[in-house]
């Protein structure tokens, strides 16, 4: 089943059940004159839904739904297990997840399960069996979500029993586990199953990924229990999802969306302002999980209440930031929340309705999107991102670095970002994919630190380059096996022969040393690698070190080779943010990719309608009027008026070009 | 009853119980030489005083009384339940606190108690009456402290379902609290009342304000159980108070003082030096608690142990510190302490007498002081600080701001002082009381955010307006109720009416932002409030921000409203140091208040005598020689000495003067 | 016994467990090829030695022994009590300790165990003893290591109890420990042993100062027990040591080194580089354990993987930091590790393989030192470190000085290492030997803030001074007595007769204070003591305070006072590096000491050998080449070529020089 997008989606999140019955036609009203289209409700509302174990009251949101359905208001409903309620958790109090340093967590706040209990499991299966035989059906309900941004971690006694088991069903014999994890070290070597721990804090690298593992399989088995449940009972078309957050890193996102139809997150800056080369790159993730558009299913409507410091974003911010994530792949945007309730934790939050009832100033400016996402929705209905190049994300190799940094500077991400910014900047289109993923089609891969090696992706990757593609892997490569254990040969493993070469030795940098190559002349922090190339005249330094430690002096630390039709970049260091710039503009010539150049802060990208034309999303992110040049001579949608050559586009200003000046809706 | 001042009180904290009878007379005499004429004794001696069950030992104590009063030297003693003893502790185990991570307290420091243990209560009955018996009626004892520094949180058990009771108390039905706690809020709701917890760390607002309120009436009840056993035994004329720790937020000091004769508090510097516009506050804050002067029970003889950085203040400073406290209505000045024990966690305090039992160079100056305080005595006996000008304190405000910042570095209590300190710079006495007291008599009342509104409240400053008075509200002012739950109405809620305005939209801020007003042009920091006037013609904008977010631009940051015979402003600006003083001036002038005019550094309080009389002191906070204007022919106390025109003031100097060149004790 | 040294020995850490023996062999090949002798093994192998209670598996190790020593490479065995394994654990779980926070620790670092649990000895006996049957008269194994970093502290229930008996043991009577810790103070009193807890944070300093020497005698029995087991079993001349930590404070290191034939460290440098004023104190500390040459037991190849940021030496650096510890006294030098096993927490730390099995970079490095180390080892077999200047550490002042800062940036090391830099800077061998030591031989003796005082030290320090020994005392010294109790006089207690002098206050300072000396004109930071000259005129200040804060004014600052033959300096000031250096400049020409002067950043140091003869290592701790000028025709011995006059020293570079050019080694 597919689940095309029909319409660009905009709503909020609403809370019906915080207010008496004769307010939601005001809320209904203001809604409609702020051109929403749907609402997601009821994700947090067990206690309402079911206020006792024999209790149920559906009325009130079935009336709610109604009543949103009456003024062309779609419903997403949540299923409430973030939430379980205090007479369940009174009843099973071992319902209550058990936190890092052994304490049952107390309930008030969310997420207060734990996910592998068994009276956790049977009572969701009651609420979601009774909402869905309820709602299944209802034509209303366009889309399911499951619970709510899962990030419990659990360390019960249950938790450790049930991780134990994980074990044995993974490697069957003791010895294969003790193998695995190199546990004659510090006599860790285990003779039964019932020795081996839950971590916390640092623990045996084997043992900590096997426990990652564990949580993720655990969370795909809730949310299986409950998509067992939902799927029979939801009329076609009806998707379920989960609301996920970014690049938070509890557990495999790609194992917790195999069994999703859509992919969606919650996008929230938090303190400070919107840092679009960032940004990016997290809606291209979520575009990643599922391979297709996804749902801003939460986003800020000017500010947070959980941040250090909540300021709100500027005027004008969050209208750029909405078209900015459709631009990106993304077919709805939601704000949470519609209004406060009057108590609770996030009395201070960002919403579109204030304590009184009525708008806040923000209103306006959603007022303004509704206004523009109705009349680009016909010309986005079943538009997609499409792109030649892709980066390769992996949960077990961001883990791994994430647990031994070596330098406490270095975070996987940001080594992520110091590849995915550049190519951004530069107005390219990125698939962030799993590195797990098949690469047909793409010209240039991206494999930052790319850690932890497997047959399967080997295979992938020497397959990619041989048929002619541009590979770029950089450093911390090919170091270790998928039991986070080191791999028997040197950097970057098997690697070494797509690459030309070996890595003799990697070094955390204590302070940034010079890089001089042909294409700059810069340095690099955190970590260089020292090269030794195998491949005679194939492979190419195309940088060095400068003096520095000795060790590194005058050694190769960025070089190319040629290997099938394709070819192969190793770059061992990690480079400022110019030399960077440089280099991922000559590898992206190296590959073929081409794209339209922007002053700095304005973003193009690009979806492709189901006839085969590209829409030019063009975003001013800066403060200030730009001007920007234009080809074609375009209709520019919002407006629909035709543009051409110079385009003035005003302060956070957004434009979207067709390139055919006498273009419609198909 | 009342206790005026009959004297001014110098003295010490002594702890015979660490020394050998013999050492007791020395000491003695070198207290005589200081000039002292109090201390306060016992507070700690538990173990001294009950060595078992059965096994009491006043003697030692009484001969102590003894052996002072014959030197002329009074006793306040301390009901020494701070301390509960081993052997105590080891009979009831669970008389010891649970802390908020769950794990009893360990024994050996203090306050180890739970404030709510039934055995803990009956044991200080034990002491507490055995002492009253024995020294209620003794002619040297003038006062009696109640424990001491009262501050353990307990998470015990058996304070969780006494908590539950005191909510069911309170709110009679669940039905009531969840309402008023908006519980279906992330399915909080609760059908039963055990299912309540005790908050640890961020958890329902109303929740954790009913929390503290329980905290507060435990404390009550502890201290009202000391009181009912010592009031019947104690002569006339002597009061019973408690040592409380200035800004200290763990209870409603309101809640607390009620039921106390006299406020009595600690003022520790810890490290660094003393700054008299923020300690002004602390005194001030001091003498409110029950509206009258008060005592300084403890303060530091030139350094702490406790701080991290723990120096020494300046030669002079200290002496110019106590002249201070008196001329903001303290009544005795004790320092803590006389000499350190050889053991124990505070070996490294400051002290009179040196671990050799010689003065250490501190002494000199008190003995410099105890002096001065002599001829001051008759002078200053019932005499009072007056003032026109009132600021308003209010804990649930204080605590509903604390845990929900929005801007990580709003501080309630610096935000209050952004207020006193140009109140003070500018010679202004100032009462500060609690929000909830009569504001009859002010000219001008300044409530800095009074986030939690009432009808009482509402009404009482509505009063105060329509007779006359001044009032300024400042940002977060009228958010809540009294249940920390959001009023239905924009701020500052029902006070809208009397500020001729509402808040259309607060804001935490990243960056400072420009404010341009009639009277100053400088910049708010960490919030801003946008202001829609209500008024008409009777609404006065007089500041206005800059160019900044987009939201604020050009928007009223500043507003007067007149209203009845009175005036309010209305300031939604955090303003910069400079900008408030303007401010504050424009407000005093308004208000037609005026004050004595002191080079920076200078400070002018007053007291009045009970005849009428006002005495000026005048302190020179600086380390520089002060040269201050002195419109009439007065005498200086200290000195005697006829002043006039020019005075000269030493580094850290003091000058005591009356308006009348003949004057003489009355 | 004597275990003098034969030999300068240089190896690794090895693990032969982690590998296949196929493996062995190409480990041995590279070993010998870098000219090692010895390695250290098994002191984490237990799970592999023993692999349930009656599964003994020695083979392996004696194979690895043997082919070994086949390549002339000798073992130091560790005992492999730092890792009980798991199936031990299974069967003793409250073998595991107990943490501060009352949690069990654990499986699966490393020292869980409680030191104290008698199935622990018990288990640990059985290994100890079936190892010591095994390898005793092993003709290769040349020393026995006894666990490994002892470290963990246990909060266990019987921990408590045998403190509790330790008290009892040592006080005999509640009377004595109530009157030696003050109890009397906040109602501490004890009327029963079982009362009293074991601190956690900040506690009575008598109970905390106990605690500290019951975990020094708790691990000092536990190493007394595998001491009996192996002593016995061991053929003459093997010893048996522990591989302490350097400056670690976790317990009295003259306590634990009483019983050892030989002290040994691990010295790793962790973030940064190597500088040479501070680990000189640190080899000189492990010296000073036996007052005698030790053993470097562990080094880093390079990198670390447990610092925040594990950057590598620069090329070259280690090399010098090796011959820099033989210097100073180290008759061995192994490096850790020799490889990483493919799994564990210890991944990414330096090692000389690398995971492929090959050299690393820096395997080269050690393969000079290897070179060298053969040539230079019939040089200095036998020979010393001799001197005329001690520096007394004393453990139970540092912990009372550590949890009383009183300044948060006093700390005890860093206030050593303040008159330890400039001895050094100077070229000046120094023995830092316990305070309880005798003196006898020395011309200075320096004690660094020796708060501690009792009968025995001083008499020692009088003795010394009156035979004309030059002694140094400085602030904070003399405040208390061996209880952690105030003694009954001013600083510095009985010392004053000594110093002419007694301190009458002491000052934590905000600021840095100025000092005026005849030598010197700088100023003292974090501290100050004003000092009262009490000998006329055999007491004289040569420097005193500027103004600051009225106490300190022009009040003496630094005295000397002639006391027999001898001197005393009392530096009552914390002076700045370089007033420092000329006021140790000035007491070494008082004490009559002379070195040889370097330029900056050169090294020198001498061994003597049996004959006498010194040998001067001279050592270049700069990243640039440098001349040092030698008055000597002397052989320098690495090169085997005559130096006199200019030598030239390259970056890194190192030269042993004998005064003779005839040299030839004995």
């Amino acid at each position: 089943m597919s689940f095309t997008n029909q319409k660009l989606h905009f709503g909020a999140a609403y809370y019906p059940e915080h207010w008496s019955e004769e307010r939601w036609s005001e809320d209904i009203r203001l809604m409609k004159a702020a051109g929403m289209t749907v609402v997601r409700m009821a994700e947090f509302a067990w206690s309402t839904l079911q206020s006792g174990p024999d209790n149920f009251n559906f009325d009130w949101l079935e009336r709610a739904i109604d009543q949103l359905a009456a003024k062309g208001i779609d419903t997403v409903l949540g299923t409430p297990t973030a939430a379980p309620p205090a007479w369940l958790v009174q009843k099973y109090p071992d319902l209550l997840a058990v936190d890092e340093s052994g304490r049952r967590v107390q309930f008030g706040n969310r997420c207060h399960y734990c996910v592998n209990s068994p009276e956790f499991h049977s009572a969701s299966q009651q609420i979601v069996k009774a909402m869905a035989d309820r709602f299944g059906d209802d034509p209303h309900v366009i889309g399911w979500q499951i619970d709510n941004e899962y990030n419990r971690v659990c360390y019960c006694e249950r938790c450790q029993s049930l991780f134990q088991q994980y074990l044995q069903d993974k490697f069957v014999s003791l010895e294969a586990l003790n193998e695995h994890w190199s546990t004659s070290y510090w006599s860790q070597t285990y003779s039964a199953w019932e020795q081996i721990p839950i971590p916390i804090g640092p623990h045996n690298p084997g043992l900590m990924l096997e426990f990652k593992h564990f949580i993720s399989e655990s969370y795909r088995k809730f949310q299986l229990m409950q998509l067992d449940i939902l799927r029979p009972r939801l009329k076609p078309g009806v998707w379920v999802t989960h609301n996920f957050m970014g690049w938070y890193n509890g557990f495999d996102h790609y194992t917790l969306t195999k069994d999703l139809d859509l992919a969606s997150w919650d996008w929230y800056v938090g303190s400070g302002y919107h840092d679009y080369l960032q940004s990016g790159a997290a809606h291209d993730l979520a575009r990643g999980f599922k391979r297709r558009n996804f749902w801003l299913m939460e986003t800020q409507p000017g500010n947070v209440n959980w941040s250090p410091l909540n300021n709100s974003l500027n005027k004008g911010e969050a209208h750029l930031m909405a078209w900015h994530a459709v631009a990106h792949g993304a077919d709805a945007v939601l704000y949470w929340q519609w209004r406060s309730a009057p108590g609770g934790q996030e009395q201070y939050h960002g919403s579109l309705i204030d304590q009184s009832g009525q708008p806040r100033p923000f209103y306006a400016e959603a007022q303004q999107l509704g206004g523009e996402f109705k009349i680009a929705s016909e010309w986005l209905a079943g538009s997609v991102v499409k792109t030649d190049v892709a980066m390769l994300n992996c949960y077990d190799s961001r883990w791994s670095i994430g647990w031994q940094r070596h330098h406490h500077d270095f975070d996987y991400v940001a080594h992520f970002n110091n590849y995915y910014r550049p190519l951004s900047a530069g107005n390219v289109n990125v698939d962030i994919i799993s590195a797990d993923e098949p690469l047909d089609g793409y010209k240039l891969v991206v494999a930052p630190s790319l850690l932890i090696l497997n047959n399967k992706r080997i295979a992938q990757l020497k397959e990619f380059v041989k048929n002619g593609g541009c590979l770029v892997l950089t450093l911390r490569c090919g170091m270790k096996d998928d039991y986070n254990s080191l791999l028997p040969s040197r950097q970057p493993g098997s690697l070494a022969e797509l690459a030309g070469l070996e890595v003799e030795e990697y070094y955390a940098l204590h302070d940034p040393i010079p890089v001089v190559g042909d294409i700059f002349n810069g340095s690099s922090r955190l970590w260089a690698e020292r090269l030794k190339l195998l491949d005679g005249n194939l492979t190419i330094p195309i940088a060095r070190y400068g003096v520095c430690n000795g060790w590194l002096d005058d050694q190769a630390a960025v070089a190319v080779h040629q290997y099938g039709k394709g070819i192969v970049f190793y770059i061992g260091a990690y480079l400022d943010e110019f030399s960077q710039q440089a280099l991922i503009n000559h590898i992206l010539l190296t590959a073929g990719i081409s794209s339209i150049k922007t002053p700095s802060g304005i973003e193009v990208r690009t979806r492709v309608r189901t006839n085969g034309e590209e829409l030019f999303f063009v975003l001013n992110h800066t403060r200030a009027e730009q001007t920007f040049s234009w080809p074609w001579p375009g209709v520019e949608l919002l407006s629909g008026q035709v543009r051409t050559g110079e385009v003035k586009l005003a302060p956070y200003g957004v434009a979207i070009l067709s390139k055919n000046a006498g273009d419609n809706p198909a």
